[in-house]
C-alpha cells in the first residue's frame, strides 16, 4: 500500500458511509451453523459496475447481474455460498431473480437495484425456502463488514478484506473491498467473488472503465490452477455520500481514486493467490522488456500457470529450465539470445545463457513464503506482473478426496 | 488396432527392412550403466519428414533437424538422454552439429543426412568427449529396435513401441515407431520424442503432409500437465526398400498407409498419456456435435487439461461440475441448453441439465484404469478426441522432490 495516498481502516465493505451488511447460517451448506448467506445494502441507490466470468457455462446469478447492470445502477447484493446455481436451467434463473426479490421485499428496495451471487456446488437447485427464511433473519449493520467477508468464504483459509481512506475534493472518501476464492477454488465449486464499495461520487461509465482496467492488471493476473469458474463476479457500488464532485476522466483527482482502486485490487489479488488451495508460497512473476504489454502478460501468466514450475516453487528448487520452457511455450515474442532470468535478486540467465551464479544464493531466494521471478526480454517496453502459488500435496488432497 | 488392415510385429523401428539401431551407456546420465545414447540408421538414404515443438526456446537439436529436413532426406538419427542441449547458445548448436558428424564419420554417411535429438536437463553443455566415445562404442543391428526404445526413456516407467505390417502394391510394407515422454515429463527436462520408420516408398511432400495430419490428431491431443517442451520432435524415415510404387495422394492404397500411420500414432499417444508422471488412469475425452473441428479440439483439450477434473479422475469422483466449468472456459461455442455429458456409458447431463442418474453407476464408470468422457454439444458436425491422465501425489513427488 502506498501509505502517502491512502490510510487503511477497518470494516472493509461497510467502511464507506451508508453501507450496511448482514449474514446468517440458513442451511445451504451441510455443516450446521456455518454462515452461508450475506447481504450488502447501500442506504441510497449507487452507481454500479461489474466484471464477470467469460465462461460459456456461466451461472444464473451472473446472468442476472449482467442484465441488471445494463442500467449502471444498484443498491444491494445478496450472496450465498454452498450452491453455485449453475447448470440449473430456467428454474435456476428464476431462483436467482427470486433471491433479489426477497431482498427487495425485506428491505424496501427496488428489485431491479438488487444483484446476486452464488458459489458452491454446480448442478443443484437452490433451497429457496431456506434462503427465504435466511433473508428474513438477517439484520443489517455498518459493523458487519468483517462478518460479510467471512460468510462468503468456501475453502478459503482466511478472509480477504481491506478498506482505504483518502481525500477527493477535500472530502474524506472511503473504498472498501472483500474477495473470496481464487480461480476454481472449491471441489465441484467455483468462483472468485469480489465486492467493492465506496462513498465517492463516480460517473458510471468511468467507474466501469476503471474497474475493468484494474481487474485486468490484478484479478485477471492471478492463477492457482488455471481453471476459470462459472461464477466469477466483481462488483463495485459507489453511493456518492462523500459529497465530492463526481469522478470522471477529467476530474483533477481521478488518479488518486485510480491508484486507490488498483492498490486495493492488487492487495486482494495477492491475498487470493497466497491462499490458493494447498499453497504454501506466493509467487510473483514480473516481466519487462516485452515487445508489447500483451506479450508480457502471456509470458508472466505462462510461468505462474506451469505445474512443473509450481512444483519447483513448492520444493524451493531454482530449477530455471522450467521457467525457460514455460516462457518458450507462452507464445510471447522472444529472442533466445537476449532474455534474462532472475529469482529474487539473483540473476541466473543473461542473454539466454546460464551465468555461473551461486547455487546457495539461488536456493535461498526460493526458501521464503514469497518467491519473485523477474524476466527481462530486452525486446521493448511491455511489462506485466502475474501472481500464483506453488503446487503441493494439499491441492491434490483437497480436490481428490472430495465426496459429495 | 484395426486387425483387418495391419498385423502387429516385433522390434518397432528396426522392423522395416534396412533399419538398424544401436545403444550405449556413455555417462551423460549420472547413473552409471544407464543407457543414454542411441543411434538409428537406414542402409540407404530415406525420404524424411518431421514435426517439432513450437516453443520459442527450442533446443539446438531441434534447430538442426529443421534445417536439415528442408531437403526432405535423411538416413540416420542420434539421440541422447540426460541433457536437453537447450539454452546452450552457439556452443550448443555447434555440439548438436558435431553429434551428427560423429555418426557420419563412424558409419560412413553424409553428415547432412544425419539428424539429432536430445532430452534431459536444460542449460548445460553436452559432454562431447563422452558422446564421441559412445558413438565409437555403438554397434548397429536390426535386432536392436527394442533396445532403442529403452535408451531414449527418461522418467517413462515403460517403453512405448509398436510395429505394423500391411500390403501396398502386393508388397509387404512395415511401419515401426517408438516414443518417449509425454509433455514436459521429467524434472527440469522435457520432451516427447518419436521416431518412425518404414520401408515403404513415399513421396516426401505427401509424407510430410500425412505426418503433420496424424500428429495433429494424436500427439497434439495428449496432455499430462499442459507444459510444452523445448525439445519435442517427431521424425519419420521412409527408405523405400519394400519396392512399392511411391505413395502419394493419388496412390490407390494411400488410405491404407494413412490408417496404419494414424493407428500407430494413436496407440503411441495413448501409451504416453497413460504413462504420464504419477498417472494411474488414462482419460479419453470425446467431443462431438461441435460447431467446428477447432471448437471440438478446444473443448476436448480443455477437459484433459483441467487440474480439478484430473484430481476428480484420480479420486474416481463423477464430479461433473468440473467438466461443465472446463467446457465453459474452453472458448468453444456452447449453448447451455443443448449439451450432454456422459462418463463411460452413463449419461449425466441432457440439454445442459443434470439427469437423475444412478450415482453408483457413475462412480463405477470412473473406477477402472481407463475413464472415458463424452460430450455432445449438439451444434454441428465437429468431433475430436483428446487423451490425458489423472493428477496425483505421484506427479507432485516427481516434480517437487527433485534435486540437481
Amino acid at each position: 500500500m502506498a501509505a502517502e495516498l491512502f490510510r487503511e481502516i477497518d470494516q472493509c465493505v461497510t467502511a464507506p458511509r451508508g453501507f450496511r451488511a448482514g449474514t446468517t447460517a440458513c442451511g445451504i451448506k451441510s455443516d450446521a451453523g456455518i454462515k452461508d448467506l450475506a447481504i450488502l445494502v447501500s442506504d441510497v441507490p449507487c452507481v454500479a459496475a461489474g466484471t464477470f466470468t467469460t465462461s460459456a457455462t456461466k451461472a444464473a446469478p451472473v446472468m442476472v447481474c449482467q442484465e441488471r447492470l445494463k442500467a449502471g445502477k444498484a443498491q444491494a447484493v445478496i450472496v450465498n455460498s454452498g450452491n453455485a446455481n449453475c447448470a440449473t436451467g430456467a428454474q435456476g434463473l428464476q431462483n436467482a431473480y427470486r433471491m433479489t426479490e426477497l431482498v427487495a421485499e425485506q428491505f424496501g428496495l427496488d428489485k431491479d437495484l438488487v444483484l446476486c451471487s452464488s458459489t458452491g456446488i454446480i448442478g443443484r437447485q437452490l433451497p429457496m425456502e431456506k434462503i427465504e427464511a435466511g433473508v428474513r433473519n438477517i439484520e443489517l449493520s455498518s459493523a458487519n463488514g468483517n462478518d460479510f467477508s467471512v460468510a462468503i468464504m468456501t475453502t478459503d483459509t482466511r478472509p480477504k478484506r481491506i478498506a482505504l481512506e483518502f481525500e477527493i475534493d477535500d472530502r474524506t472518501v472511503r473504498l472498501g473491498g472483500v474477495t473470496k476464492g481464487s480461480g476454481m477454488i472449491y471441489p465441484n465449486m467455483a468462483t472468485m467473488l469480489c465486492y467493492l464499495t465506496t462513498d465517492a461520487a463516480v460517473e458510471q461509465e468511468w467507474l466501469q472503465h476503471e474497474l475493468r482496467a484494474a481487474v485486468a492488471d490484478t484479478f485477471n493476473m492471478i492463477s492457482v490452477d488455471g481453471d476459470m469458474s462459472t461464477n466469477d463476479t466483481c462488483l463495485i457500488f459507489a453511493n456518492g455520500l462523500a459529497g465530492n464532485n463526481p469522478l470522471n476522466a477529467r476530474h483533477p483527482q481521478a488518479e488518486t481514486f485510480r491508484q486507490a482502486l488498483n492498490s486495493m485490487l492488487r492487495y486482494l489479488a495477492r491475498e487470493m493467490a497466497r491462499d490458493g488451495e494447498g499453497a504454501t508460497k506466493l509467487m510473483t512473476v514480473n516481466v519487462r522488456g516485452a515487445r508489447s504489454k500483451a506479450d508480457a502478460v502471456k509470458a508472466a501468466r505462462s510461468i505462474t500457470l506451469s505445474p512443473l514450475w509450481q512444483c519447483a516453487v513448492a520444493g524451493s528448487d531454482p530449477n530455471w529450465g522450467r521457467i525457460t520452457a514455460a516462457l518458450g511455450a507462452s507464445g510471447c515474442e522472444l529472442d533466445q539470445n537476449t532474455y534474462d532470468i532472475y529469482i529474487g535478486d539473483v540473476q541466473l540467465l543473461k542473454a539466454g545463457l546460464p551465468l555461473n551464479y551461486d547455487q546457495a544464493q539461488a536456493k535461498a531466494a526460493m526458501l521464503g513464503d514469497e518467491v519473485t521471478i523477474t524476466i527481462d526480454l530486452h525486446l521493448g517496453e511491455g511489462t506485466a506482473t502475474a501472481w500464483g502459488c506453488d503446487l503441493t500435496h494439499g491441492y491434490i488432497d483437497e480436490n481428490t478426496l472430495y465426496t459429495r
